[in-house]
């Protein structure tokens, strides 16, 4: 068989791992690579010419595929728009591109007849989208929820066994590469809600767009709140979620409290775990590293495999390309959420507190399953509230009505407790 | 598109679940179910004409791909011999015709030019198949190791949790039907070294001939070996693996230790979880549910979406069809596996035994790593002992020798304990 010509765009760490493993892989021959800077000293040198001009792939009549390793939206979509536009297919790790643009890329490629597989711009090394789209062909799937960021993970994690605050484990973490000098994408949750955009697309049909998915990041979560977690048989974890919700989708990023026993709690370090539920399968799992030089090259040359050797099929993309419509997903407003929540509540520790809380909460529909008031200082308690299912709106409504008492100090932490199934309920 | 038009030989539990899930799926066609009892009552009524005549399904040249739910290797055999002779594909979830014939099955589907599909035949809904097949196809694998056996795994679950026996424990878990009358598949570990067989032709490309799969079941594993791994941190699971021994595949059942933090230990109830470890990706864990009629169901539905899409792609069975080559893999000697093991002795309690124990470990080159010894009665003693990493031919030297001595009553457990990396090390 002929072999795959193809071309690269970046290489940085994902690229380098694509080029270790391609080594082993005889039918696809690299023929170029665009890199921003071609005088960067990089870990090795590549098998074939390097180039400052990305047009040279793009361009080039003999290149078929069009690997995308640069991350980032500019000019990763104007280079993937082109390449397309020149019938070129696309393997692509770029999860920020896709979600801002995957309506307007996957509706290009359609009418060019090409593909566009992204594996590894989900979950790194775990081959979600492809047991989402072809693993759980027979399924409905109603929600894909999980830890989609090693970087926060690691975080979340040194904080609970360490103990440490928020800024001393971003520092370690930065220190050992796992996150970078600008945390801001992953400590604030953009780089899940890209993920979400993606998974959405999968599993419902339509990305969802990224600034409007309802997220938080990790920077408010306290090392108390781990303790407190703890004592209710809880472990706290950074969750994307993206559920059915009606002929909407509810899709959000939350800090949240994970049963010590659910397998995702156990999700340590830098990797992944995600959790499908599907109408017929049920819950299935699973976890892996979730980024890193050889797991990312991994899924990048996956995809690569499986699309050079479809290529002599017919109209293959018709096949394999997963069925994504145009425009955005319907999101569903996000105080429709039902969901158990734990509360941090720091008040003036005043007689009658635990009572007009209470009070509070009652007006606004929301049952307490535990409450524990803790003294702090000789007029500061803190007010820890593990809540039965109840709908956010309502949540909300009580929190605006509770800032306006003279008693209360802040609400330290408000997150919703996952529970199996995929709801936060 | 014209629908696909299929035949489905079975009528039980998986049979059931494929006709419910059939149910939401327009472009196929099931045209009619053998069974073979005709007048039995079953839960649904099928959508089609039912015989029991299953030519009539095999001889029918409309039917283009036969499902195969019966189960078990007579009449299945022929049956499936028959309708890839007539150039059917083949969708099925018996892992013991599979892997007691896998080989002979393959080569007559090559020859054919028609495919196996058989992504039900191993850990249910778990897309455990094409996650290898497809999903990490730029990667070597060196190891499959799982709880492939929910039956098992419910059984070790409750004798844990409640500290029963193993007679308890299974006759509860036959009344609430995780376990079948005659239990033997499951808990002497048949079932899983069909699976084992199955894994191997994936991830290695031959089958592994299940008569010559290293098997041991958990009918010897008692209530007090729960109580002493959890002493040492670890939970007994029913592992089965098939790792790379150099030009050879080690391929093995046996109830082992695994590390309580690690994930595969919370694998809990009927479910099965899989580690797979692949040279980029590293560890890729999956846990689902193993069994029952919507989960394999699942597994089946999505094989005949797959296939039923792909047949108007030509010559498509050399992509779809994993590269299985014809004849047995070669196993290595069960005696090269190094593990770490845990041991315990029941012994007569007189002066000088652990020195002898000692002894007879150190003149077969085994490390210990824990020894304890507890008095059971005034002659009685219990000697546990955690190895270090050793050689499994010492290991069984040691024994044998440890049998000739008066003071030992029995060797009452040996097991090996997992460690990350799919590797009894």
């Amino acid at each position: 068989m002929a072999k795959v010509v193809v071309g690269m765009l970046g290489f940085g760490t994902v690229g380098t791992g694509v080029i270790r493993i391609l080594d082993q892989h005889s039918g696809i021959s690299l023929k170029k690579v665009a890199v921003r800077e071609l005088s960067k000293k990089r870990a090795l040198s590549a098998p074939c010419p390097i180039t400052a001009n990305p047009s040279e792939l793009v361009d080039d009549p003999e290149i078929e595929i069009i690997i995308e390793v640069m991350g980032g939206e500019r000019p990763a979509l104007d280079l993937l728009t082109a390449a397309i536009e020149k019938r070129k297919h696309i393997v692509t790790a770029n999860k920020e591109v896709l979600a801002k643009h995957g309506p307007e890329l996957f509706k290009l490629a359609a009418s060019k007849g090409v593909a566009i597989f992204c594996e590894a711009s989900v979950a790194g090394g775990i081959p979600l989208i492809s047991t989402i789209h072809k693993g759980l062909e027979a399924n409905q799937i109603s929600s894909v929820t999980g830890i989609l960021n090693g970087t926060t993970n690691f975080i979340l994690s040194s904080m609970e066994e360490k103990g440490e605050d928020f800024n001393a484990a971003l520092a370690k973490a930065q220190e050992l590469g796992y996150a970078e000098a600008d945390p801001t994408a992953d400590i604030e949750g953009f780089d899940v809600a890209y993920k979400l955009s993606i998974l959405t697309a999968l599993a419902f049909g339509h990305f969802a767009n990224p600034k409007d998915i309802n997220r938080k990041g990790i920077t408010s979560v306290m090392p108390e709140d781990f303790k407190h977690a703890r004592d209710f048989g809880y472990r706290i974890k950074l969750l994307g979620s993206t559920s059915a919700a009606g002929d909407a989708v509810d899709v959000r990023v939350r800090p949240s409290l994970v049963p010590i026993l659910h397998p995702l709690a156990n999700v340590s370090g830098a990797n992944n775990g995600i959790v499908v539920d599907g109408d017929a399968v049920g819950e299935l799992m699973m976890v892996g590293p979730g980024a890193g030089e050889l797991p990312t090259a991994s899924a990048v040359v996956g995809d690569l495999i499986n699309l050079a050797s479809a290529l002599k099929l017919p109209d293959f993309a018709s096949y394999f390309q997963a069925a994504i419509e145009p425009g955005w997903a319907k999101l569903a407003p996000a105080g429709d959420r039902r969901s158990a929540y734990y509360l941090r509540i720091e008040v003036h520790d005043h007689p009658g507190v635990i009572g007009q809380i209470g009070t509070i909460f009652g007006d606004h529909h929301l049952s307490i399953r535990n409450i524990v008031q803790q003294g702090v200082s000789y007029d500061h308690a803190s007010i820890i509230i593990i809540t039965q299912d109840v709908k956010e709106a309502n949540m909300e409504e009580a929190l605006a009505e509770l800032s306006k008492k003279e008693f209360l100090k802040t609400v330290a932490a408000c997150m919703p407790i996952y529970a199996a199934g995929g709801k936060h309920a």
